[in-house]
């Protein structure tokens, strides 16, 4: 039951210093995600050697091209490569036609894709299956721009193995246990649904909160939140240019995950101005001291975590 | 007076091991060229610290993903950097409308683009300037595709310092040795033009054939070329691979090398399935042995050379 995430790409704008544009790769148990796709982001998968062709839901923050320049190559990949199964793509309104006119002029690819336009100004579910959530968090950046929060559902219960023999339970009772009922065995005797299942597991959440003004806004839709990503493309020195082109310096980031009592933070979306990136640190830590720099091909995993 | 080629990118269709889709960088005296933009070009060229900013011509083979995706990130880091210079963009007719559709959309670039639609039925001289041309080569693929020949025009002439103070030249009649006249002095002896200048510097040339069919109509165009790109997609275990779809084999290139008698064959646009690539040179050099393996990051220089 993993829940991990994979940096592909932390540079702001443009590839600069080694680094490449925004990308992620989220795995949460058996789902794969990528979030956002800046230029080379199929390179980054590759060279991190992790399962590009498990991906059937791409989540894009915005259209500026440092997120999503690497969209029709990953897509002529997925067609070279033979996929049949449907790609779903999440983003505010205006890529279905950018990505159609890039893609091959006349061509067909072999698999569908679904484009859903998200609204941008309100946080909204956008996607759920049995194991977990997505929500949009609407952020402030030049044009419209959205976050999201990954979250795991509420586990199905674990039944303490013993307590099948011990008393006698029937499939029913076991069914019944599982969904956290208390369980009345044939003598009458009601078990409390405590005395026959684990305790539960915390549900995990990573939020990605990228190219936004501060705004502590968004803290109410990220509290407690497991991991964030908040991008943190100046530090104090370029606050002007942070207000100016609409981003976060290190320190307004750290104050976020400060509010949210986030567990950790991970920096990343710098400005190529900066070759050295641990300043960011020591601007953040003593705001919020759990913060890491995001580096590309770093993992972030979360364990799971029973509530006792 | 430079003369060089830096390879960018040698993988075809989709990047893999490692390998970038295709690109080149190549410098000719003080002028810049990017020929084909696979994703990731801009990348390369910080990598291997090519001045980006000074590519004002851009030449683009065909409308493949492989061979144009790199463009919309670059066009995109030269707004941001505040490139004011027009660039010119020559390829077949379609691109400028995806490239458009692509870039920020109600976005304003700082800059200039030209697009330069190139006929690909026939060979026609698409750009030429003091130092050299640019002509088209029509190939052989599954969609409108060109090859480029870049070949330097004949150089001024230069004098023979000692001969200015020797004879007593004027600046008319040097003006005249230089343009490869012969020169009659005031006491009426008439100079060869040979005694008073360096030999000619023989015009180096480049030519760049990437997906194409394995065609000898294109043997003309480049006849004596120095330095020549052939795609070699396949070995000739693929050979049915590369009817299919168009490409050709190691082998096949080192055909056209031969029959061309160029100077030294670079190889690229290897098949994802390749890992090693010794295979390709193995296969080449047998019919032509002055063939290198075309690497990301390699730099092929052509010295001058005089005519004795």
């Amino acid at each position: 039951m993993d829940f991990a995430l994979t940096i592909l790409g932390v540079n702001g704008a443009a590839p600069a210093n080694g680094r490449f544009p925004t990308s992620q790769f989220l795995q949460i148990h058996h789902h794969h995600f990528l979030i956002d796709c800046g230029e080379g982001a199929q390179m980054r998968l590759n060279e991190f050697k992790l399962p590009r062709s498990r991906i059937n839901h791409i989540f894009i923050s915005h259209l500026h091209g440092d997120h999503i320049f690497g969209l029709p190559g990953l897509l002529f990949s997925y067609a070279l490569t033979d996929r049949t199964k449907p790609l779903h793509i999440y983003s505010p309104a205006g890529l279905e036609a950018m990505v159609t006119a890039l893609l091959m002029p006349g061509g067909k690819l072999p698999y569908l894709i679904v484009f859903h336009e998200i609204n941008t100004t309100s946080s909204e579910l956008i996607f759920k299956n049995k194991e977990l959530t997505v929500h949009s968090i609407p952020l402030k950046h030049r044009i419209p721009t959205i976050g999201f929060l990954f979250k795991e559902t509420s586990f199905e219960k674990n039944i303490i193995p013993e307590k099948i023999n011990e008393l006698g339970l029937t499939v029913p009772q076991i069914v019944a246990a599982k969904k956290g009922k208390d369980v009345k065995l044939e003598n009458g005797l009601m078990i409390k649904n405590e005395e026959l299942t684990y305790p539960d597991y915390i549900p995990r959440s990573y939020a990605f909160i990228t190219d936004t003004l501060y705004q502590e806004e968004i803290v109410p839709y990220i509290k407690k939140v497991d991991l964030l990503y908040h991008e943190t493309t100046f530090c104090n020195d370029g606050i002007d240019n942070a207000l100016t082109t609409m981003h976060s310096t290190a320190e307004q980031a750290a104050k976020i995950a400060k509010m949210a009592t986030a567990g950790k933070l991970i920096t990343g979306h710098y400005s190529s101005r900066y070759t050295n990136l641990q300043r960011f640190l020591e601007e953040a830590c003593p705001v919020f001291p759990n913060t890491v720099l995001g580096l590309e091909g770093d993992k972030h995993e979360l364990e799971r975590r029973r509530t006792q």
